[in-house]
């Protein structure tokens, strides 16, 4: 059977020239970083050509990039260690509503500790107004963090403007670059970030090693406390053969960007604009053009996100029913809830990202393999039965009403 | 040129069959284990496995089995984690002086948010007295952390005891046994520890992961905060690669403990004896007995470690002059400051830490290259020449007496 893999934003297929560059680091080239002896001096160059290499992909020094274990780490590292190390100037942040929930979640935990947050909502395509950012601003706001793109529904937020006025009220800026960096075009000066999280592990590098860059002279106070590791700022043995790993993927991401970014847009616009023909009642979800290159959610009616995703994986099609750190837990995702899709409709989402290994034949695959299971599955569904009767829809709870306003909510796909 | 490794506190060499493990995680078995697929799944079922792999180890359930990126990691969530879960109940918390610069730095950070710490002092020998912790025990006492053995000069804490004592106040206990776990027997319930620390690349596992142990019914406050991972304790895509290899690592130290046990003691007293006999004014560092099976740590008076390291190195072996996390730190030990080694001594101490991996000839190897290194450096000494013409010690700094009370506080091995 063929095997499909897009489910990308979740984890990526490492590239061989990575694995390769890898292995000497995982056998023979052992040593701490931090020891005196050769074996230590070859993994601290190691270590210090990987951060070079991870600099050169988003126009950094190399001094402010930080090595850490995952993207989340990198997201609790700038959101608490900001905040810990500026509460003296205030105790307000701004993020927007879908944020990945390492960022959320890390605003959660600060108001624990008397900070307070300002959640900025986002359109109907997930998109963040500057405006809005604006209108949050408080005089002791100390960070505003805004994704670069969201992971679930692709939408590229228009950072460039919102760091300009954060940054014409002396706030720092933070962006979460996660599902961006490797894949398109990131440079911290140009988006004028003085905080941005990559990972590795998006791009084909390994996982077990992300990044935060911090602007020179941005304080922050370290999340993990210990060794010198990291100029003090993330202490902990460093995993050189990760690192080593994600290093070489940023520089290949870098050399072979351009040509990746072509194809992947060519494979994403076939399923957006043909998927919807060959099946009845499927909404895309996210903007239609401000969209990541890899990135296609589209909400199904009347049937559920993960029955689909089980009879797709038994095709050999692996995709992804929301966010990955949420798709084992029941509640509805939060992005799609800020977008404001009804909650039967949304339980319906089909998430397929893209990378530089998929072919047009897997598309060809998904194209023909996809609308029979929604036929199939529809055949099952009472919503369906109920709507081919009575032409209405109804909500997936008993008893509940339910008011069909996904068409103002999402772009369905001509 | 042989090559002798002797840095195996700082980093060992992976077991190939740890790495052989790793390989097929690292390459086809790519999926993110929280992603509902069967390559998701595939993922899933070998953290799993892992999990068990390290439960087993320490004679732990696997739900009792949270996975780190590393033993700082684990030791920043054992002690911010229970310090913020439990704070209600008091805000005091127990350590030995002679800790992992993650524990004793992570209370640090806690007394910025009003915690109050308690160092309990050592012995000349590194030892932790019962009675010690017992009199640092308050009423506002939730925690008391005590490492299995110190890593830097071998010293095994009487755990049992601390525990005991420790439990009868109904406080919580952890331990960091990341220097012991995999080297000898360690079992949570054996050693009463509410939480432990341990990581996999202290054992021929890989870089990358680690785990705390927290007893079932013991809060704590996750320190990455988003995702659902690690029951929610903590947040991060699992490094899945990783986590395959410290489970095999447990596995295979679980079964093969006892003959690498006896392996390492008798090299390792073979360089205890042996050296002293061939270098006069050497010290032995820790206690004499109750030591790490792998540990040698001497201060070899007259000279520097660091230059002993480099011409070590020069000769095909690594070996430390310190703690990992402080080699490149320029201040003196804190743990043979604990043990109140005289500064103008303790400058000249060489760690040495053995592992499975060493042989007869490779102590053949040090015990013939290592007197002519002493020699050589002495004889560039001011201080040996000094001494050899007065016969009277001088201290390293100029103009300070220097007090020779170095025997009262290390073990002169006859």
């Amino acid at each position: 059977m063929k095997q499909v893999y897009l489910d990308n934003h979740s984890a990526t297929q490492i590239d061989e020239r990575v694995y390769s560059e890898m292995v000497p680091y995982l056998r023979e080239h052992y040593g701490n970083a931090q020891s005196m002896h050769s074996l230590g001096a070859r993994s601290k160059d190691a270590l210090e050509t990987a951060r070079k290499q991870v600099a050169e992909l988003i126009g950094a020094k190399d001094g402010e990039i930080h090595f850490t274990s995952c993207g989340s780490e990198a997201n609790n590292l700038a959101i608490k260690g900001v905040a810990e190390a500026y509460k003296q100037k205030g105790k307000h942040i701004v993020v927007s509503a879908i944020e990945h929930f390492s960022v959320l979640y890390s605003a959660r935990r600060l108001e624990q500790a008397c900070f307070e947050t300002t959640y900025v909502p986002v359109d109907k395509y997930g998109m963040v107004s500057p405006d809005d950012v604006k209108k949050a601003i408080r005089i002791d706001t100390i960070l505003v963090s805004v994704q670069h793109a969201n992971p679930e529904i692709g939408t590229m937020q228009p950072i460039e403007k919102i760091s300009k006025l954060v940054h014409e009220k002396e706030i720092l800026f933070h962006t979460d670059a996660v599902c961006t960096a490797g894949i398109i075009p990131v440079d911290v000066n140009k988006l004028g970030a003085d905080l941005l999280t990559l990972a590795g592990s998006q791009f084909h590098g390994p996982k077990g090693a992300a990044a935060l860059y911090i602007k020179k002279g941005v304080k922050i106070v370290p999340q993990i406390d210990g060794g010198i590791q990291e100029g003090g700022r993330r202490a902990g043995t460093e995993n050189i053969p990760c690192i080593v790993g994600f290093g070489k993927a940023c520089e290949i991401a870098k050399n072979e960007m351009g040509g990746n970014y072509k194809k992947m847009v060519i494979l994403r616009d076939r399923l957006i604009s043909e998927l919807p023909k060959k099946i009845e009642y499927v909404y895309l979800n996210g903007h239609p053009e401000m969209r990541l290159p890899n990135n296609v959610n589209f909400s199904v009616e009347f049937i559920e996100g993960e029955s689909m995703l089980l009879f797709l994986d038994g095709e050999g099609v692996n995709v992804s029913s929301g966010s990955a750190c949420t798709s084992k837990a029941l509640k509805m995702s939060h992005v799609l809830s800020a977008i404001k899709i009804d909650p039967a409709v949304a339980q319906g989402s089909v998430l397929m990202t893209l990378s530089k290994y998929n072919t047009d034949e897997d598309v060809d695959y998904v194209l023909s393999g996809f609308p029979p299971i929604v036929k199939k599955l529809r055949n099952m569904s009472p919503l369906y039965a109920y709507f081919l009767k009575t032409g209405k829809r109804q909500a997936a709870g008993p008893g509940t009403d339910y008011k069909h306003e996904h068409e103002e909510h999402s772009e369905e796909v001509k």
